[in-house]
C-alpha cells in the first residue's frame, strides 16, 4: 500500500513559525513520524510540500496509478482552490483532509473547504497528530475497501 | 484517565438503519470496541446515548469532576443546540466532536456545527472508525496536556 | 393498516388556546374524529402528543415495524428539529406533514420546515380538517403503494 | 355551491409527460374525477387550463360573482406571478393552492409561492389526489363559513 | 403631442375592487379624466389595459413612431417583467411609472420595480391622482426636451 | 391651508452644482415658484433648508399644529435617518417625499428610503418639477381628506 | 400576585461555572433573593429550572390560571426554541425576558431571541441583578395593568 | 432532422432597435440564414417569435414528436419564466440556449437563467452568430447522439 | 455618585405624542422622577435631550471626569450612529442603554443597536419604567464596581 | 490571423479522466482538430496548457502583439482568478471563454466566472465541440471587426 | 495652493483618549505638524473639527472656490453619511480620505466607507502619519494635475 | 534598514498597459524611484515581481531574518490568496499594502482584501505615488517601533 502525503503552502515553516500554536517539530520530523507510522502498517508513505497551487495539482494528477490513497493538508488553498478539487475529482483516489489547527475557530473565510464534500474523511485540530490520525483512518478505510 | 462518550439522537438505531451507509455494527458493539481501545491506553471509557437534548446537557454537566475528556457525536443536535454548546463551555472539559458520515457532503443545514469552534478537534467521515480515531486523538491530547 | 398520528409541542392546548384561530375542539375530540375516519377506511389510528423533542424522536423510532404510515404535526419543532428529520429518514415510514394554520402567513422563521422535502405530502391551513385530509391522503397513498 | 378549478401552464400535458412521476391519467380524467367528487357533495365543479399568465388572471377576475371557491394549481406561475396574486386579492374568493408534486423537494426557486400566504389552505405531494383533497378541504371550509 | 397610457393586469377592476383603497371611480372614468387633462395641454391621450404581459410588450413596441411619451402602471408585472423593461429600452420613448398605492408600504417583493431605473420619473401613492400627476410631469418633461 | 416644504442637506447648492443635472435655478427661485403655485390653490407655502439632521427633526416637530401638510426632500438623510422618520411618525402630518433625480438610477445605497412607507405619496425624477407635482398632489390629498 | 421565574438549561450551574463572569452566587441564592424581593411587593415568587426544552414548555402551559406573570431566562433555548415561543403565545401571560450577560457582546447566533418580540420587556447584562430588575419591571407593569 | 428555433419577446425588433448593438439585420434575415445553414447539414429549420410567455410554452409543448431539437433565445423570459423551464423539462427535447449579447456584462438580474442547467449547451455574445453557432452545436450533438 | 441621563431625538415630545403608546407623562416629569429615584440612592441625576447627533456626541465627551455613569436612550440614533458609539468608547464611562418600547417588536431596521455590545446592560419595553430600572441597574453596578 | 488557445488546470487529463463525461479524445487530438479547423479559415492556431495560474497569466501577457484572439478555458481558475482577468484586461485581445461541460449544471461555486463579463462570447456544454464553436465564433468576430 | 483638513466627530479627543492606540499628541499638535508640512511645499493648510455631520457638510460646501484640495477623516460619519458624500460630489474638489487606525481590523460596520469610491486616494493605519502622508499625496496629485 | 517591495501579477506590464490609468512609467522606473527614496532615508530597498502566487509566498517566507519591512501590492491575488495572508502571518514582518488605483471604485469583488486586517497600513489610489507614500509610511513606522 502506497500513500502520498501532500502539504500545501507555508507548511514548510513548521517548527519555525508560531511554535506555541503549531508545536516545535519541523515538517521533516513530522514526515519521518508519518513514514514510521505507515511502515508499522505495511504502508509506504511519501511526503511532498509546495507553495504553488499548480504544482500540488500536478502531483495529485501524477498520483494516479502510483498511490492508493492521499492525505492532504492544502493549507491556504483549502478555501480557494477549485483546481485542487478538480484534480482530486479527476484522479479519484481516496483522500483524507487534515488540518493542524481547527479552521472553524479562526476567520470566517476559513470555514469553507472546497474539498470538504469529496474526501472520505476530515480531521482537524489535533496539531501534528491530525496527520497521524488521518493516515491511520485512510489505511483502515483502504483495508476495508479491499475486503 | 476517564473518558465519557456521548451519542446523540438516533444513534441508538445503528446497525438497524441504513447499514449500507452506517455499517452493520450496533451501538453496543461500537461501545465495546471503544472500551477495549480505551483500556489498551489505560483509559476507562463510559458510553451513553439519549434522544433528549436536555438529558445530553445534564450528562455533560455531571461529567465535571468525574471525566477527563469527552468524545461527543451530538447527531441532529450538532446543528441546532446552543444548550449543548453552553454546557460544554460551562464544564470546560476537553472534548472531541465526531461524526460517522461527512456532514459537508449532505444538506446545507448540516454544514454548521454549534460546537465546531470550542472542541479541541473534529473528525468526520470514517464511519465507526471516527469514534476510534477521536478517542485516540483525545487521549493523546490529554497526555500531552499532562506533561 | 396502522397509522400513527404525532402531535408536537403545545398541541395539547387545543380547544383552550385561541379558539378563534384553532377552533373549540380539544385534542381528544380531534383524535377521536381521526380514529373514526380511519376505521371507516379499515385503518387503525393511534394518536400521541409530546412537548419533548426527544420523546417524539423515540416514538418515530419505535413506529418502525408497527405502523404503516405517520401523520405528523411537529408544532414548533417543525422549524428547528434536525433530530426529528433524522428519525423519519432512519425509519423510512411514509409520512404526511400537517399544520392547522398556514405557516407561510405567519413569521418568516415558520416558512422553513425541516421535514418538508422528505414527507410524501403536506397539508396546511384547514384547521382540524388538515389532519383529516392528511390521514385520507396518507391512506390513499399507502393503498396505491400496495397495488 | 360552484367551484372553479384552475390549472396553470404545462398541466395540459398530464398523462403524456413523465407518467412515472405524475401518473398516467390525463387532465381530462382528473377533471372528470373532480366533477364527480364535487357532485357527491352538491358542488358544481368547472375546470380550466391555460399556459397564459394573463388568461389565468382574467379567469380569476371573472370568477367574482359566479363561483364560491377556487382550487388553483398555478404551475410555474406559482413562483413568479404577482399578477395572479393580485387577482386573487382583488376578487377575494376563498382559494386553495394545490401541487401534484412537493415543490420543497425540488429546485430552491420553487420553495417560494407568491400566493402561499393568501390562500385558506395548501396541499402538495399527493399527485392527482392533491386536487381531490383540496376540493374536499375547500368545500368543508365553505360549508363551515356558511354556518 | 401624443401620449399612450398603459394599465397592467387587474387595473380593469378599478372601482369594483376594494373601493376603500383604490377609490370608487372605474378605469373608464380615470381614462376620461386623463384625456381631458391631456387635451387641456394640447396632448392627445390614448389608454389601454391588458392582463397579458406579452400584449403590453407589443403595445410598447408599436408605440414607436406614434407616441411621444408613455405613462405606464405595469401592475403586478412591475416587479417581475424583464420583457417590459426590454421593450421600453428598445423603443426608447420617455416613460413615467405610476402606482396608485405606495408599493413600499406593502409586501417586500413589491419594493423592487424592474423599470425603476430607466423611466424619467416615478409617482406613487396618490391614488387616481398618481396618473394625473404623472401625465402632467411627462408633458412638462417633453416640452422642456423640445426646447 | 398651510404647507411646509423642507429641503435636506446640499439642496442649498441648487443652481450652483451640476446645472446639467439639476437645472440652473437656485433654491430660492424654486421656493418662489412653489409659493406661487401654492397661492394659486389657496395654500400658504413656507420653505426651509438645513444641512443638520437634528434641525430638520426639530422643524418637523414644530410643524405640529401650524402646518396641514409637508413636502420633504431629505437629501442624503433619506437613506440614513431614523430620527426624521420618527419625527414624521410623531407629528403625524400628511407628508409627500420628493426627489429631483431618480434615486433608483443611482448607487444601491440610495434605493432604500427610511420614510418611503410612511408618506402618503412619493415623486422622483422630474427635477424641480418633482416639487411642484408633490405640492399639487399633497394639496389635492388634503382637500379630499377634508371632504 | 403570583410570579413564576423560569431558568433554562445550564443555569443550575450558577456559582460553580465561570464565577468571574456570572458571580459566585448559586441559583438557590438568587431564587431566595427573588422571593424576598417579591414578598416586599406582595408578590409570591416561584422558581424552576430545567435543561429540557419540553419541560419548560409544559411549565409555561401549566402557568395558565395560576400565575399572573413570568420572568424567563431561556438560556440556550432563547435562540432556537419556537416551542417556547408558541407556549408563551398560547398562555398569553405577561412575560419578561432576562439574561445575566449581554448576548449582543457574544457570538452572532446569540443576537436573535425567538421571544424578543412577544415579551413585554427585556433586560440583559446586569448579572444576577437582571432578574431582580426584571421581576420589579414585571410587577410594576402588572400593577399598572390592573388599574 | 427537424429543428425549431424560438425567439422570445422583443426579438421581433431586431434590425430596428439599437443596430449598433444588435446589428442591422432583421429577424427575418437571421431566420433565412439559419434555414440556409440548416439545409446545408440536412436539417429543416422552422423559426417562431412571440412576446407571450404562454405562447412560447405552447410551442415548446407542441414540438414534442415533431422536432428533434430546439434553439431557444427566451429574451427577457430567460430570467423569470419557470413555465418555459417546465415545458422544456416536460417535452425533454435537446435544447440549446442562445443570447445575442452577453447577459453577464449587463444588469445583475440578467445573470441567472432559469434554463441554464437543463439545456445541453449555451452560447452568448456573438450577436446573430450566436444563433448560427448554437444551431451548429445542436446538430452535431444530435448526430453524435444518433450514433 | 453623579449620573448623566441622555435622551435622543424626538423624546422631547413625550406626553404629547401617541400617549397610548408612550404614556401621558412629559419628559420633564420623567426627569423629575429619575432625579428623585437617584437621590434616594445618593446619586445626583442630570438629564439632557437633543435632536442633534453631534450634540449628543459632545455631551458624552464632556461627561468624562464629571459623571460616574450614563443612562442613554439614543432614540433613532440607536440604529445609525457610529459617532455616538465612538464617543462612548472614547470616554469609557459605564453606560446603560434604555428604550421605552421594545425595538424588536417594530421594524427590522430597529433590531440592530450600534451600542448594544459596549454598554454594561440594556433594558427595553417597560415604558418610562425602563429609565427607572436602568438607573437602578447602573447604580448597583457602580456600587459593586467600587467594592 | 493567429489564435492562441489556452487550457487551464487538469485539462491535460482529457481522454484519461471520466471519458463518459469528457469524451475519449486526448487534449492532443483536440488541439489537432482545432489547428485543422483554424487552417481551413486561414487562421494559425497555437495551443498551450498549464496547471499554474501564474503561467497562464504570463502566456496571456505574452500574447500581446503576437496573437489576434484568444480561446480560453481557464478550468478551475475560471471561478477564482482575478489575476487571469487582469491579464486579459491588460492585453485587451478579443477572447472567447469555453467550457466542455455546463458549469451551471454543477456546484454553485462554478456559477460565477471571473471573466464572464469581459470576453466577447461564451460557449459551454458541447464537450470538445465547445472549443470548435468558440474558435469559429472568434474568427468570425475578428473578421467582422476588420471590415 | 490651499488645503482644508477636516476632522470628524471625536477626533477632538486625540491625545486624551486611548493614547496607547492613537498616540499622545493632541489634535492641535497634529494640526500644527500638518501646517508645517504644508508650508514646506508652499501649501497653506487650514484645519477644522466638528462633531456635527451637518456642520461638516457646510464646511465642505464652503470650500468651493477657496480650497484646492481636501484631506478628510470623517470619523464615525465615514460609514453612515450620505450627506457628506453628496457634499463632496457637489463641490467636486479633489479629496483624500484618511484614518488613523485601520478600519478593516475593527468591527464589520466600519469596513464600508461611503466616500471610498469618490476620493482620489485613501490612507489608513499609520496613526497621525496617515494625515501627513495624505496631505503629501494630495499635494503631489494637485501638482501633477496642474501640469 | 532593509525593505522588500513585492509586486504581484500583471504589474510587470506597467507603462505598457493603459498608460492613461497607470501612468507611462515602467515597473523598472518605479523600482528605481523607490530605491532612491529609500536610500534618502538610509533604507535599502529590494524589488521583486511575480505572476505566481506560490512564488510570492516563498519570497515572503524568505524575507524572515533578512528584511525589516514589506511593501506589498498583491495585484489580483489581493482578493483571493489565503496563502499570501498565511505567509505574512507566519513571518510576522511589518507590512504595508499598496494599490495604484482605488479598488473601491472598481468591481465589487475587488472591495475585499485578504490582508487588509493584518497589515500595519494601507494606501490606494495615488498611482505610482502609492508606493512612495507606502514606503515612507513603513519607514516611519519602523523607526517609531525602534524607539
Amino acid at each position: 500500500m502506497k500513500i502520498l502525503v501532500l502539504h500545501g503552502p507555508n507548511l514548510n515553516l513548521l517548527g519555525l513559525r508560531e511554535p506555541g500554536v503549531y508545536g516545535s517539530e519541523s515538517l521533516e520530523e513530522i514526515n519521518e513520524e508519518l513514514q514510521l507510522a505507515g511502515s508499522n502498517q505495511n504502508a509506504e508513505v511519501t511526503c511532498r510540500q509546495s507553495n504553488l497551487e499548480g504544482e500540488l495539482v500536478t502531483w495529485i494528477q501524477e498520483a494516479k496509478g502510483t498511490y492508493d490513497g492521499l492525505v492532504i493538508n492544502p493549507g491556504g488553498y483549502t478555501h480557494t482552490s477549485v483546481a485542487i478539487r478538480d484534480a482530486l475529482l479527476a484522479v479519484n483516489i481516496p483522500a483524507v483532509e487534515v488540518h493542524m489547527s481547527n479552521p472553524h475557530a479562526r476567520e470566517s473565510f476559513r470555514h469553507r473547504s472546497l474539498i470538504e464534500d469529496i474526501v472520505i474523511g476530515r480531521i482537524a485540530g489535533f496539531h501534528k497528530n491530525s496527520y497521524v490520525l488521518g493516515l491511520q483512518g485512510l489505511i483502515t478505510a483502504l483495508q476495508n475497501q479491499e475486503n
